[in-house]
């Protein structure tokens, strides 16, 4: 699965590349395991021979099944077996602490899993849901696998190592190199936004605040008062963890939410910045000439496809350009937490 | 792939049952073929052996590939050969013809072709893009057939035999019968729509309308001056034809959408009345006690899943209660044609 190191020495702090690379074979192998459980739920359901057993957490339409509950203590009892040393974060887990904090320690070796991202696509028998498992050193993503097993498609990436699709051995994005950018951003590209769980009616509120977003980035060019983005498309799959590796496959281009935390993007973060692509803040507070990296923990991000260069532009330049047409176009969130 | 006859003769006027599943086992190979051919193109460009041959017909969102053309094409070729008194209407070679007007006729069998939905994504590598073709008789679609290849979901369908998802000889939706809908519908439903190509910014217009009944739908109950819907979750694929199937398969509940042509819909027609799934009109201009069969032509549609009887209520009880809560938060719409 994972190709022979370039180097003996990892390019992560305090782990060697044989290390690093075992821990990444092992990541690719419980992800499957746990995809696999998850659709023989869903097989079962589809078949008569077993219900649906779900129940609400905030509201109703942020719900957890006893499938998330079951895969995650599955991945987690797997990995405190193997590496007893290094710590555990999972969506589930975490949630019943009740505690918001952000507890990646920036130090420790962290496993971050999200055991079932789209769990309301999963209840609905909908394929678009997936097992997002995180490996974290010094609080940034080094290893990431994203395995929708209903879609057959496992996203998989190793710090050094690449970012592929399955079993090509060729990585993501299109080969031999991506292509560039489009030349008008945000026009040409398809945006992926998701309308998430805050559906409160407030003026100002973050829904009100994201379709306006999502509004001004579909219209046409002379709309909005001249701040038409007309994308290509706008699509919303319901999965963080599938939307953001579906940016590093270069399916879509753009990705911007806000709303989601650390298990929800640290696998895909992983899979998307080993493929080339960039992610950042969904918009600063304020105008910044720097595009920043975005926090692990920071809930809000704004994401952009691996690009090759063009005649005029590096690819990151190319997607430093876009990420600039975006935040003209999209609000400011209310997406925060105690401690960031 | 088709099962026996339930009796020799088809419920499907001038036509014999042999005559039928004939008809039902070509189309599904010729899908087949087409998808097959869909992706050859597609794995061409992910390997960088060829580029992207597209080019605008409305506007910068409508676009056309080589892909389109040349699947349509060979399509076209095969049911000509095979059935040359039936009539045949293609996405492409209809749009080429300038004409907007209504061509299905309503006595002459009609093979009504989309070689690719959802062509934006296809141009991304975007697997959310699929063939569908239909088979109409008397200006209703009797046969069915969505092909989404890189998802490897073969959708299929003949009126009398069942729809059914690959090879799997169980029939959609959930075996052995589908759930019932949720008691407080919209809420607990999958609420899938698209963007569409209109993008003008006009007070009143079909994005601005598209987007308060998006708006409404998903507010919490309360909002909206108690029009909310608080739907479990808002979902755009862009594919229409895909959009039906998944309804019809039960991963999604809801799809209302306003600007399809007749080639976008009737192989999914075909597919969800088979499955048991309704389909009407995405809003009466006035209210109106009947819920109307949806017009192929009609430009506007509701597709509610199938659903299994609950103990106060019938099926298709359910989805006329599910079409009228939907019907009280959207807009009507402003697509309209010649002759309709």
């Amino acid at each position: 699965m994972t190709s022979s190191p370039p180097t003996a020495v990892s390019t992560v702090e305090g782990i060697s590349d044989n290390e690093l690379t075992a821990i990444y074979d092992f990541a690719v192998l419980l992800a499957r395991e746990a995809g696999e459980r998850l659709n023989e739920g869903a097989r079962q359901r589809m078949q008569g021979t077993a219900t649906l057993d779900a129940e609400e957490k905030d509201n109703a339409v942020d719900i957890v099944t006893r499938a998330d509950e079951d895969v995650e203590a599955f991945v987690k009892q797997q990995i405190s077996t193997r590496y007893p040393e290094h710590r555990f974060l999972g969506e589930e887990s975490y949630s019943k602490g009740a505690s918001r904090d952000y507890l990646v320690d920036s130090q420790a070796p962290t496993w971050i899993v999200d055991p079932l991202d789209g769990t309301v696509n999963y209840t609905h028998l909908c394929p678009m849901y997936c097992v997002s498992i995180g490996f974290v050193v010094g609080g940034r993503p080094v290893v990431g696998v994203v395995y929708a097993p209903m879609l057959n498609q496992l996203f998989h990436a190793c710090r050094g190592h690449g970012a592929f699709l399955n079993e090509d051995p060729l990585p993501l994005l299109q080969k031999p190199t991506p292509p560039p950018l489009p030349a008008n951003t945000p026009s040409g590209c398809i945006f992926s936004c998701e309308w998430g769980k805050d559906r409160r009616d407030i003026p100002g509120g973050n829904l009100a605040r994201k379709v306006e977003s999502f509004v001004t980035m579909a219209t046409e060019r002379s709309g909005k008062g001249g701040r038409g983005g007309m994308v290509h498309g706008v699509r919303s799959m319901g999965s963080a963890a599938l939307d953001l590796a579906y940016i590093a496959a270069g399916s879509f281009d753009i990705w911007w939410e806000g709303g989601c935390w650390e298990w929800d993007v640290a696998a895909g973060i992983a899979i998307l910045e080993e493929a080339g692509g960039l992610i950042t803040t969904a918009k600063p507070q304020e105008d910044d000439a720097r595009v920043p990296e975005a926090h692990l923990g920071g809930r809000q991000y704004l994401a952009i496809r691996p690009a090759g260069p063009s005649e005029t532009e590096t690819a990151r330049e190319a997607q430093e350009r876009v990420v600039r047409e975006v935040w003209k176009r999209v609000e400011v969130l209310d997406y925060t937490r105690p401690g960031i």
